[in-house]
């Protein structure tokens, strides 16, 4: 049951649950296994002037989406990969670290409802090494890369089949074949390939072995493009229900990967619920936890306290996190000529550290038993980018290439260990300068996963900032950036609500899939297609359902024209019912059809007796107003 | 005095006039005449906290916000240009054509208040030519070229200025001097590079001397980006005022033309209604009317009723007409085979006339007697893009690059005539094809403006396409588009309302200023430093004040933190008081500054002493929350 998506996200709410309208869940199976069921959402045509054909789409919704499965918070969902990790064999139940009130900031006693952890921790056995990274240079196709496989190809193998009532169209598909300036998109993604990309780094599977109620979902410039969604408690709340729902929200209008960047007080406890109840991976930057730990000062932080944290939040399932290892000291001074310094807060944190301390950043000097940690839980690293521009002054600046190196060498010593790594970008960057950025992380990254947030491409339209963002994100994600970090329209003002999320994921969306046509993903203009052929046959259902917001398409379409009947009308509001050019096309083609003449021809003959003939018959072209 | 924006545009409403909050109108002068007056916004600093300086920005509100000009909209704007087309002396007034029932579609009496018209037109005497193109080949530097230097440039000799309290920053500079890719910007727009650019056609001046009202600006691709909005009542509507809202409206947020797409009844009186009134240019697609005047039947048209309507909407005043002389009856077939066919109207009118008739286009083989028309008002032609794709899978087809090279014979024929010319373009088109086109249209049409309707960069977001678009737009503008035409969020569903004019022109402002970032233009940076260093220095007020809209930026933030204390405080709602990336910045700058120290001397002894003082001198990093 669907809830009112007007309200603010600070009201307290009751999970958002069913399908999208207009589309129902369905699950594909295959691989070499029998317990692999991989979600998809299916839009059927419904128009009742007929015509279209079912579409599928990917789904990062999870079981919500779904009618027949009961969901209750306090239990969370079902660990679907918990039977892959037990039969691995090579991890151990254990009692895992104590809770302890600083983890929730000392939150007073009572204030929040603890969730119960249903078991103890999983880690790695002994000397074993966990990570979807090692199996793949092993040469091990797990069941996610099986799952994966399944998932990003959906409807791939019939793409290519023309939508059109027409023989397929060479030309077309030669024209609209993309340009993946360096891609190397197979027409279809085997688990091999998938296993692949995972041994070269060139794709990530957040996938923490603590956290088995995550639907498996690959990063990588060979792959879909995906969206994160940040989301962060920033005050003590009162309902399990609204920390979950904030997340459901965003799943449902596709995020693909969530980060949970909650500060302040309970974030142990918000994090917990979340965990258990997400169906996508999620992110945290354990500085900010840390920094709780010790009152808020940057120059009190220890590598004891920050291990600590990560142990905590490894054991709790968080899938990759975010670490500012790349801020240098001598990094630091680089920034003090900027426009806008040092806008990262997980940089400027350990900016402070170093200069107080004099001393290397200790997430730098304890890379490798960071590295330990990682490949014990399979958590990825998402290599922060500290230092990384905060105005277009400041793009692709000494600071910011001097960070992106050393975040290249320590990509390197990660991929030692098999640890799964992505790199993290910017931030702000006029569109002369993205390709620039792109290619020297590509290059010095290795091609390791490049997680982008925007880039903004102006610094003026606050308020618009998953516009001015939007733009930067789809060029950069053309270019070969593999998650997209979405803004959303209150970035630099304030905290999202539940509108400025969905905003902020549709504009997101849009660059992502705009970025997979222009790369020439073999199954992304599939839905362009369908959903510009229910536009040209005034199949107006089929189009609001084929949209990335159904409800706001047909929201608008009946702000202009409530009546039912307008529908199912050969015509829309732009023009009105006495002309439609859509509906002239329509009737030359058919024309053209009904005299069984071939385009070729047509143009050959020069159409003279056909357009005698058309005259003659007259048709009337113009459609009386349904009402 | 300002209405509140919230109202839809179908209520009854007065003018929207007075300064955009945060900002007053002034004028510049120069120039060689004393009666040059260049209308500009000025942006001064005015937080508490202090700093900043005054930034100019382009101004096309018009009259409208100078609260020291009295607005009467029967009255009408003042002719401006008026005594530079007095005493150039070639022209005449003439009583002009005969208004005509059927001009406003057979209005019932009485249900709409006539405008009086002020005075008999304006043409050219015989045998001369008033284009601003035919001065300009002939060495005259007009008024109108003078005026536009002024405005181009706006505060663009200070530009270079650094804004930041250091020396100037080459290498800052030099990494964002942008890539014009082929533009030729120079530094300072001088009126002899007006002159110059008009005269190679790289650059019209829409002017029709019937609008003497109208502000001079000019486009092409060595000049700022502009954008266009369109316009159009699709019903009689009862209020004046009302339709003159619309105009005010959209360039109050910042359009620089506006496109009057009426159709119905009615449509002399709106257009003579918004052309008294408008101070930018007003562009129209005359076949529009003309079709009304043959009560809608596109094979009913002739030349004769088209030739009758280009004479009344110039003798009314209109810059620009859209005119689609590229359908060529050859090319109608070549769309039989596309996704989504003919999507323009009036191309899809000509195709039908094309088809019923078997003849080429009227607008084709009459094309200079058009030409003929144009050069005795000054209109210029928008020759339009009757064949654009309306789907990514018709983009960049064999359909529309046909109609393109006639346009670009039809250029040739127009700059023959010292015609004004510029070329639509799409509409669809996926990221990866965008070049291409742009790269087409300035080889075939010899460098005239390129003015597009986005592209969308894919056909999946009906709802959201004002963002599709926006990415398509920005991007084009960058590779050489000299104006964009907005799309609104409203794009394939109905007609827009206020709001959505509001954000499908900040939309396009956002697209059209990062492109100029990208281009490389000389001021456009300015802005984003201006707002970026307010940013960075906490004055949130200045921050508000120059985006591009103040008024929402303000409320998202109040949605946040509305105390009036939270505008002075040095945090802001996304870190919380506690901690500020940017406060420690801030501190690290002012401690470097404080000992003395270079930044380059800073790395080179390594901070060591430094960073010990630092911790000795201790200063609290955090600031108290100020409420």
């Amino acid at each position: 049951m669907q809830n009112d998506p007007e309200s603010p996200l600070t009201e307290k709410r009751q999970i958002t649950t069913g399908p999208i309208v207009g589309s129902f869940k369905t699950y594909l199976e295959g691989g070499n296994r029998a317990d692999l069921r991989v979600p998809c959402r299916e839009i059927p045509p419904v128009s009742p002037n007929g015509g279209g054909e079912s579409v599928l789409v990917y789904d990062t919704s999870g079981p919500y989406s779904d009618p027949d499965v009961a969901i209750d918070v306090r239990r969370g969902l079902a660990g679907l990969r918990s039977p892959w990790i037990d039969e691995r064999g090579d991890t151990e139940r254990y009692p895992g670290r104590a809770y302890r009130p600083e983890d929730d900031g000392y939150m007073k006693a009572g204030a929040r409802e603890i969730p119960q952890r249903p078991a103890e921790p999983r880690r790695a056995r002994s000397g074993r090494n966990v990570s979807q990274m090692h199996y793949a240079r092993q040469g091990i196709v797990t069941p996610e890369m099986e799952y994966i496989a399944i998932r990003e190809n959906l409807t791939r193998e019939t793409a290519r089949r023309t939508l059109n009532d027409r023989a397929p169209d060479d030309e077309r598909d030669r024209r609209l074949a993309g340009n993946g300036l360096g891609a190397q998109i197979p027409a279809v993604i085997t688990p091999e390939f998938v296993r692949d990309e995972v041994a070269r780094g060139r794709a990530i599977i957040p996938a923490n072995i603590n956290h088995p109620e995550s639907e498996p979902m690959i990063i990588g410039r060979n792959f879909r493009v995906k969206i994160n969604a940040n989301l962060g408690n920033s005050a003590v709340t009162s309902s399990i229900e609204e920390e979950v729902e904030k997340m459901v929200w965003a799943i449902r209008w596709g995020a693909d990967n969530i980060m949970d960047l909650s500060t302040g007080k309970d974030i142990h406890t918000t994090r917990e619920w979340i965990l258990r109840n997400s169906p996508v991976p999620v992110g945290t930057v354990p500085i900010y936890q840390a920094l709780e730990k010790v009152d808020g000062r940057p120059e009190g932080l220890t590598w004891e306290v920050y291990r600590d944290t990560l142990i905590e939040q490894a054991e709790q399932g968080v899938d990759y996190f975010t670490i500012h290892a790349g801020v240098l000291l001598r990094y630091v001074p680089m920034t003090a000529k900027r426009m806008t310094g040092i806008v990262s807060r997980g940089g400027s944190i350990m900016a402070k550290w170093c200069l107080t301390h004099h001393r290397e950043s200790f997430l730098y000097t304890h890379f490798e038993e960071i590295c330990e940690i990682m490949k014990a839980y399979d958590v990825s690293f998402s290599l922060g980018d500290g230092l990384r521009p905060g105005s277009i002054a400041d793009a692709n600046d000494e600071a910011q290439f001097a960070e992106l190196e050393t975040l290249g060498e320590l990509t390197q010593i990660a991929w030692k260990h098999d640890v799964q790594t992505m790199i993290e970008g910017p931030g702000h960057v006029p569109m002369h300068l993205i390709r620039e950025n792109m290619t020297k992380q590509l290059e010095v990254c290795g091609e390791a996963p490049f997680y982008t947030l925007g880039p903004l491409t102006t610094d003026i339209a606050p308020g618009y900032d998953h516009i001015t963002s939007a733009i930067g994100a789809a060029m950069i994600g053309w270019f070969g950036t593999a998650m997209l970090c979405y803004v959303t329209p209150k970035e630099h003002l304030g905290l999202p609500d539940r509108d400025d999320v969905k905003e902020g994921v549709i504009a997101y969306k849009i660059a992502a899939h705009a970025a997979d046509l222009a790369k020439g993903h073999p199954a992304a203009r599939r839905r362009d297609d369908a959903l510009s052929q229910a536009r040209f046959e005034f199949r107006w259902e089929d189009q609001f359902n084929l949209a990335l917001d159904p409800e706001t398409a047909r929201s608008y379409h009946d702000a202009t024209l409530p009546q039912e009947g307008a529908k199912v009308a050969h015509f829309c509001s732009m023009c009105g019912p006495k002309f439609c050019s859509m509906e002239i096309t329509q009737q030359v083609r058919d024309y053209a059809a009904s005299q069984g003449l071939g385009v070729e021809e047509a143009v050959d003959s020069g159409l003279r007796d056909k357009a005698e003939e058309f005259a003659a018959v007259g048709g009337e072209l113009y459609v009386a107003a349904g009402d």
